[in-house]
């Protein structure tokens, strides 16, 4: 099966947006076990998308289109569907009606440009927009089916999954659901990754179960698709794969899903009424970030504070003079969050120091994170080095210093080693 | 003239990464007055990256490849050049020599695969890479000349810059130099700008100055773009447009061309002797993030605090609890400027909170900052009211909080109305 995306647009042509459209569109359907032959990117320009409607359709099964369905003269894409399929335009009032009530929803009055969002070629079937007033259509032209979708991205979103994946999937016969599981890690490569959850695919022998990754640092988001008769049935399959990776890379396993590792501290923060005081350095303020991003974070989050330099965190907590002239080490790193906890009235204290080293030659510029979390039965810690360019520290002590945190709350162990630490021995 | 980009590699067909590449390569040649007529996008396949080649090779005059000149076996842009060119493969010496070389000065071997890195079409002309082994060439394919490029950003920025543009310049004809000037901006929304600098490209009227924008909230970035016979002479040319500018939209400027907010702001306070403390809320951290995120930022930012509620406020600097149970406004957040300034023993102290007001069932969240920044010389502030969604208050209150921090320095009244407040008895 061949399936293209063509996206239009000046604004995506010329770079004024990058076209995340795109890689979210080609993502979604791979999930679905639906690859993509080829991607192509048009401006508004009448010629060069009846071109690539006509190439496309030439050529490939389903055809994705995105953008250039909105109310405006250099929204052309109904325009040259139709001319590329051979049909001429038609006004349908359905989705003028739909239009009428979405605009009288918000106590507005639909102008008259916006019929021109259902102005659709003869024949073609609407794709529902609940949330919009684009009208999504598909249509033949040559071979292909096309899916013609709004640029705007929940629009799109929403339609792809509810309208045009079920499409795809019923003309292509393909029998029953797909369900998709997603483990988002910290401390692990995706080769080692793969290397760990070898022989997981076999656990569905009939090639029903796929294992995808998808790294972006210091992430790694480790993926389970299955194919089955129905939801029971793909919940049943997958079962004993999540157990696996549960099993081989559980630990490392920040949150799952849709959940993100500062929502998954905030939740267990506050069921088990927990409060946090932070304190950073070279970090400058980005762990506090992440973690007062979500609704509700006054619930659990009392405090941040950010000191670059000796004298600053000194002062911060009218520490021992001699104790920080040592620099930063874990014993400086257990005191600040001991001090912090107490000044903040928290039940958690966290310090989380970067000590940088310079920066190579080459532009990679190590340097050693030293955690430290104090709660009323002690003070843990974790000392590692990590290797990369500057901001690569920065982004791994952040995600070392929040996933410490996570794990303490889980009473898993804070030292465990990351594939992206180095010893100090390998040092230069 | 047309030009097109052509991406491959499975990574960005599937969207395991977003195609930034393809809007930096599109965008930096639109700077040059170099329009892009199509993108495409395609995996590592032999078939695909045929078809791709030669359907661009009868289109265009122009076609720039990315991706596929590694060393390892799925990278195919040498191989599927030579075959749509109908040449044969070489080895250029030449190269092999440069690689080791490379691997040399980093104390390594080059291993054998990486010959496959200097196997190009036969007659190819080399582009070079000086920043790493993957080598840029150029060959004819069908009636296009083509460049290949490698994937890795900051060496095809160089390749396109230094090796492509300037080849495609001569060849298009195109006399002379090229020079970008751009500004960017806070406050002002795209529309509004251009309306503001209308008549701008009279300046030159021969045509040869351009205007653009690229909105990306919450800031904006104004171009203009001179085409002249030497550099000289395109500098004397910008030089009434960016007069202009500055008297039109100056004072909303931040910063130019390469500058950030947070860079203007570190080079002013230090050349000031001056330093800064901090006191967010609703931010989280993100006014300390931005302005630790610099080498040397340790020479100016003092310390920064984080406290959501007003209890933590009352208690960070042991304020009057009187004053924190009004609530946040400027009251309260200049009391903490001046508190701030204070233990942190700095020159400058900025407070900024946010008032959020309750969602409303369309998604908007307005918020209220209140902005304080206290020196020897006693506080000013300023109050404003965001419109838009949660995390567009923030992004807003993070810019205004900074951009406050410039104006004072640069001697700028705080207040001056942007085009993203909302006035009280517009609400709702």
């Amino acid at each position: 099966m061949d399936i293209e995306i063509i996206c239009t647009g000046d604004e995506v042509l010329t770079g004024k947006i990058v076209n995340a459209n795109f890689s979210y569109i080609t993502q979604k359907l791979e999930d679905y076990g639906l690859p993509v032959s080829r991607g192509a990117t048009v401006g508004d320009d009448r010629g060069e998308l009846m071109r690539a409607f006509l190439e496309a359709g030439s050529r490939a099964e389903f055809v994705i289109v995105n953008g250039g369905l909105g109310p405006t003269v250099d929204d052309l894409s109904q325009e040259m569907a139709a001319k590329a399929a051979g049909v001429e335009l038609e006004l349908r009032e359905e989705w003028v009606e739909r239009m009428r009530r979405h605009f009288a929803r918000r106590g507005r009055t639909m102008t008259d440009n916006n019929k021109k969002q259902a102005m659709l070629p003869v024949g073609a079937e609407i794709l529902d927009n609940p949330i919009g007033t684009a009208c999504g259509f598909a249509v033949a032209i040559g071979k292909a089916r096309f899916f013609f979708t709004p640029g705007v991205p929940r629009e799109m979103y929403r339609m792809l999954e509810e309208q045009i994946i079920p499409r795809i999937l019923e003309r292509t016969g393909s029998q029953g659901v797909i369900v998709l599981k997603r483990f988002h890690s910290y401390g692990i490569g995706e080769s080692h990754a793969d290397a760990m959850l070898k022989g997981l695919e076999d656990l569905a022998p009939d090639g029903s179960l796929k294992l995808g990754f998808r790294a972006h640092y210091p992430q790694l988001e480790t993926k389970l698709t299955v194919r089955a008769a129905s939801e029971a049935e793909a919940r049943a399959m997958l079962a004993p794969a999540e157990a696996r990776v549960r099993e081989r890379i559980g630990n490392f396993v920040l949150c799952e899903d849709e959940q993100t590792l500062e929502g998954v501290i905030q939740q267990m923060m506050v069921r088990q009424q927990a409060t946090l005081t932070v304190v950073e350095d070279f970090t400058g303020g980005q762990i506090a970030a992440r973690l007062t991003g979500q609704e509700g974070a006054e619930q659990f989050f009392d405090r941040g504070a950010v000191c670059l330099t000796r004298h600053q965190k000194q002062q911060l907590f009218g520490l021992d003079r001699a104790l920080v002239e040592q620099g930063n080490g874990l014993p400086l790193a257990a005191t600040l969050a001991e001090k912090a906890r107490k000044v903040g009235g928290s039940t958690h204290g966290l310090a989380v120091l970067v000590s940088l080293e310079p920066a190579s030659d080459t532009g990679t510029q190590n340097g050693t994170v030293f955690i430290a979390l104090a709660t009323s039965k002690g003070t843990v810690t974790r000392e590692a080095r990590l290797a990369g360019i500057r901001n690569w520290v920065r982004l791994g002590a952040i995600e070392m210093g929040l996933d410490s945190v996570r794990r303490h709350l889980q009473g898993l162990p804070l030292e465990e080693r990351t594939d992206f630490e180095q010893t100090r021995s390998v040092a230069r």
